[in-house]
């Protein structure tokens, strides 16, 4: 059974900004959605800003098993009513993958509960990304660590709650450490940040990168448990 | 040196519902505030959302290491401003110890990220906490187990993100079980999550209550790491 | 792909024990691997100390994906080596499901690293698991909590590391709560902990039952990341 | 109150090797303790495998809240006999500090349960350890980093369960990163590992590692629970 995933992006610099559009000519979320849509497990579908309800109308939402998110100089631009939206879902069971500069993200800061900020430096230099957890599903396929030649840097700390699986961490050039991949269970939902990404480095281009976001939808779209009633409840025993 | 703990409370039931003044005649907060009181370790005051900005002003919350919050019927009255105040000193590192019904309180839904609902009946009866940590400072001075003969049930789902450390399981007499102590870590602070205290009862008179609130204050005060920089930065090794 | 399962046994109580034969004709191992031959994810084997190698040789461990301990009495006739090999195996990858007092077995106390100590009582009376923990997938297709009309209690405190992820809480009728369902990541390897099982009960033949170990199976098969290198290593960036 | 600290070390390499010697002229145990009786929060006295009992006698053991441990060369000369006490004291609620090569050390396998290895490197460059989390009290008066100039790298994967706290991340001038700083709870008692050590390094006179060490202590000799009871018990609540 194939699993739906929508690819959401804010959609502004790979508009506005020639450097970004030299790397991603048909935006950021078609460079996304071309490394899933290489995977038959996946039924992909795009959703951006400039679509009606920001692309995250109920019905999409409704018919989405994994929303990936990239959004950076426009979070502010999601109306709230928007991250409710989403917050909902992912309470209810939607997967959600959150991608660099999404660490700042209201849908983000909202299921963290922290300020979610960071050190960074955009210096154009090596990243190389260690699998802590080999267990782990999300790590699936990857060598030890593997590099990205050219990244903006995201240095600790990165102020987040514990991860409840932490299956990357970082090195970069210039001295920095970063957790950088990160799960986290909300409600019947699950939560996946995956630091790569910036938008003048060929990122999503990159074949491991691609990796982990494919086996970050399968994790996030794996069977959960039945929805929990919540409220004022009888007695589940009998009274003695 | 004596820690300096704010005992906060909504004081609504307790000052317009008889059957509450029954049991807490000087407020829920001041039977909170006995027990911290009878120890040494601290220096308690307390406050009220009849004070100035509800008692979570800016110095009061300075002058703060530990915040216990009790709130039932009066959550959507406290101010979104004053909640951002207390989410930024929690950040900052300050303690936070959230009460019972507190579970739905704006402060607790932000910093959790869920919806922070559970099952409940008003029934009464027996709640048998068991310490599943004891290897948790929260638990210095207490059994294996503890009753309390007469409480509110509060049963699982309960819609919280997997404590980082969990001290307390309770069992009720109608078949249910809850997560009932429950550590977070946010930012540089501590925030401990304690179910007991429905406002019919006299919970807050048990000597065992009073231990986990004063050795959950302890554990929240503790000494911690410096406060992170954040934001841009320069290399922290030089280039090669 | 169908999972390689093997399903071990020590076999002695359902051989020697009149009671237990009556419940399990053919042996408690079989009812446990009828679970999984029901479901077409998997390809079972059984295996049990009456085996060459108690059932736990280089050539079955090698072609095992998930493998599900049940022992209660002969804990102590498994050897060491064969200890040392499923250990090894686990660290390697292999996913590892341990049945009810299993928890005293040789292999999970060295997994564990603690006493696996706990509390119990014969007395066939109820136990209802909840699922604190509805994203997880071992929770997939079950309620909100299911009952086992009658079994061994078990109750805290469980002498094991927290949990990395805590699935079923369980209620006894007499007052006790369990950490019933726990996951922990071990090397390369999954483990998974499930209380249910007395020899006395028809525990393995309730379809909820069978159904979390399906799915633990399935969970603790997932696919994870390369095997490390381990030693002495040369730099993995060029020197300055 | 004082915390009775007892500094273990195997008491080998410090007393044959010259270049050892030039470093820790007294050894590399009366290193350590020096850094903790500068803190007048401890009583310290030093332990090594020349002492009776290896230094790990019942006697000692039971009159010692915190028990630091340094090896690297005669882990297999410590017996089993030895390493089964420090197991059962640490169950019991002793503290453990396992410093740098100790994480092969027998005690430390036997409380993780996995194989501990890693990759290193005795190559005498920089490691940069990052505090990952401000609101854990082993950071107490630290920077948000700090140095070690000299220092042999360990790098992941480092295999052991997922730490209950992860406090230090290390970054290593030869592009690897390791989880430095990791807390774990096992019985009643509490487990810290901590990277930096080597013995041709003058790494136990720096401050900041000195410091790091005896916030470690402070917390692992916290208060904690009533010792559990274990084995067959009478039902908790009266039968219905």
């Amino acid at each position: 059974m194939t699993i739906r995933v929508t690819v959401w992006s804010e959609r502004r610099q790979d508009v506005t900004d020639d450097a970004v559009r030299a790397v991603y000519p048909d935006g950021i979320h078609e460079a996304i959605a071309a490394g899933l849509r290489a995977d038959d497990d996946f039924d992909v579908r795009t959703a951006t800003r400039d679509d009606p309800d920001q692309g995250l109308g109920d019905a999409v939402l409704a018919d989405t098993a994994v929303l990936t998110w990239w959004g950076h100089v426009a979070h502010d631009a999601v109306p709230d009513t928007a991250v409710d939206r989403v917050h909902a879902r992912v309470l209810d069971g939607m997967g959600l993958i959150v991608l660099h500069s999404g660490h700042f993200s209201k849908i983000f800061k909202r299921l963290m509960g922290t300020s979610c900020d960071l050190k960074w430096r955009e210096d154009a230099k090596r990243e190389r990304l260690w699998v802590v957890d080999p267990s782990h599903p999300i790590a699936d396929g990857l060598g030890e660590s593997f590099v990205l030649e050219q990244e903006e840097m995201y240095g600790e700390h990165f102020d987040v709650p514990p991860a409840d699986e932490l299956v990357f961490v970082s090195w970069f050039e210039g001295g920095e450490v970063f957790r950088s991949g990160c799960t986290y269970r909300r409600g019947n939902g699950r939560v996946f940040y995956f630091r790569p990404g910036h938008e003048t480095h060929p990122t999503y281009h990159d074949p491991n990168v691609r990796r982990v976001i494919a086996n970050a939808a399968r994790w996030a779209a794996g069977p959960r448990g039945a929805r929990p009633v919540y409220g004022n409840a009888r007695p589940s025993e009998p009274p003695r």
